[in-house]
């Protein structure tokens, strides 16, 4: 593996300051549990597709006479859990760099509440990217997709635009080795012309988190150690059919990977559901769109969202059933989106 | 294992009719999948209670004059697939019996339409219990358990009253071993005092039957084996449970099978899912009723409908909610009920 060198100081003053944009990501191959909670290693493979839509903006500027961090989230002070990962990011970053020096994280974060996509990977990536370049990481893309790795497990995807593929890598290996090889890297997709349609739903009881689910679910669902070995098989399975742009077969591979994943859950003690009365009415819509000739999958993260894979011509048509069935709900439609970049500064 | 005579002819004329009732039950502990599919094998050890409403009256009559079979089924001749089955069953009866001679089936069901219980439990424990004494088979309650599962795997259940464990026996072994060694006996759950309230909600689009449902699982879910093995552990906890009388865990133990199962099926290829929109809302009214400190525990079967295991004492308000839950659905309240029995003939 490349071994990563702090830039040399001149270079750090002219990027003591940056910006980077990163957009959320959808694994149509999950990531569901962890083999190292500390290092954020997963226990299998996933992959997602980058979306267009809801980026988060991330400025890190280095404050030599500050003693403490400052987090800005949307213009407000960022407290608790929130702050304290962010803090703990740049401990990290700040370690690598041998450069204890604070900062001012002032994020912009675009997902509308509610919108059924978390903002973790999207936070972490333009995070990752923006803080390595005020830090003088120097990082290479899989440099940048591992850090964001350590912020939340699939941030490392959406340092890459399109789709990517996240490997566990080796995480029986000692931990430097197991922490150097878990990161993600683009996936050829070309004549793929995907779009998903998100249906907000309405939550029912609060949920539990998917941290805590994750780990109910491996150490509680008899189900979860197959669902994972089967899951190898639909990764290399997805990876034939992007390659072959085979639109119904991405689908079908990916419902099937989020639906074992809901199974797990659901044979977790106590169980774990995130499907609502309302996810369902929605999934059955799209049963429905399939029955009547039009392509359309469904897959599902730790909330009671919907998300719709379907081809891009159809999108009009699959958002207008599906914002009927997710009655007093919303939708929003994605594409492709683009990967994690720095934004020019204009010194 | 005993082997079973033919009763001598004398006998046999002054039972050459006879008619049985038998009532339906519900597994806590499910039956899903057969090792062997023409023996009514199955893959797992299941435990049911047997239902105090809903029973299925059956008498048989010898016709020494009769071609064919006649089969009647709540007053009307039965037809296709239900007709098949019966006359099928008769010819097992008549091989054991070495006896020819065809019959007259009449049938009573009293589950109404779309009350969410199946009536071929009911139907093949009374059909067993009557034909076998129409034709003087001369079998005890085991034999009887063995012959009703040929007609319907659950119908091995429904030979006893209260609760009854079915015994997956010795698959492996030669076809007659297998055979004489799955049946299902009582188990004692003295002290415990329970009912079942039958949550009648709407089905969505058309069910997949759960004999296909059953062997698609087998065949393609990566969770069915692993949640069979987890059914093994799931029983012993369900006996040791019944033993103390613990109304919680007995719930608690059927809840969890019973996701389990329902899990299988979702990481079917393609997926099989029973749970409506409107079974998730009357499942979403349970959970609530936990938390109000009602204990409540749902299991399902092969269709949208959910049954509520709870203490008696509580039956009015469980079913009082459950009914608000399904909204347009219906609510049948059963406590455990009796075995299947011959009426008296008055002969």
């Amino acid at each position: 593996m490349r071994t990563e060198q702090p830039t040399p100081l001149a270079d750090v003053r002219e990027t003591a300051a940056a910006t980077a944009v990163a957009h959320p990501n959808i694994a149509l191959i999950k990531y569901w549990g962890k083999s190292d909670e500390k290092l954020f290693l997963p226990r299998t493979d996933s992959l997602s597709m980058t979306l267009s839509v809801f980026p988060t903006a991330t400025r890190v500027r280095l404050a030599p006479d500050a003693e403490q961090d400052t987090v800005v989230f949307n213009g407000l002070p960022a407290t608790g859990e929130a702050e304290r990962r962010i803090v703990a990011f740049l401990d990290l970053v700040r370690e690598r760099a041998g450069r204890p020096v604070r900062a001012v994280v002032d994020t912009e974060n675009t997902v509308p509440t509610g919108a059924g996509l978390a903002s973790s990977a999207s936070g972490f990536a333009a995070l990752a990217v923006a803080a390595s370049a005020a830090y003088g990481l120097g990082l290479d893309a899989r440099g940048l997709s591992r850090l964001a790795r350590r912020g939340s497990g699939s941030a490392s995807r959406s340092i890459f635009g399109g789709f990517a593929v996240w490997h566990a890598g080796t995480p029986d290996a000692g931990p430097e080795e197991a922490d150097a090889r878990s990161y993600a890297e683009p996936v050829d997709a070309a004549g793929l012309d995907p779009a998903l349609v998100v249906a907000v739903v309405n939550a029912g009881p609060k949920e539990v988190s998917s941290r805590t689910a994750m780990r109910r679910t491996m150490d509680t669902s008899p189900l979860y150690e197959p669902w994972a070995e089967s899951s190898k098989a639909d990764l290399a399975d997805m990876r034939a059919a992007l390659k072959r742009a085979d639109l119904e077969a991405v689908g079908e591979i990916a419902e099937r990977n989020a639906l074992g994943m809901h199974a797990t859950m659901l044979a977790a003690r106590p169980a774990v559901r995130y499907m609502s009365p309302a996810s369902l009415t929605v999934i059955d819509s799209v049963l429905q769109l399939r029955r009547d000739g039009v392509p359309a999958y469904v897959t599902m993260d730790a909330g009671p969202n919907v998300k719709v894979l379907c081809r891009r011509v159809d999108t009009d048509r699959v958002a207008s059933v599906v914002r009927e069935a997710a009655a007093g709900g919303s939708v929003h439609v994605a594409v492709p989106g683009p990967g994690a970049r720095l934004l020019d500064e204009g010194v």
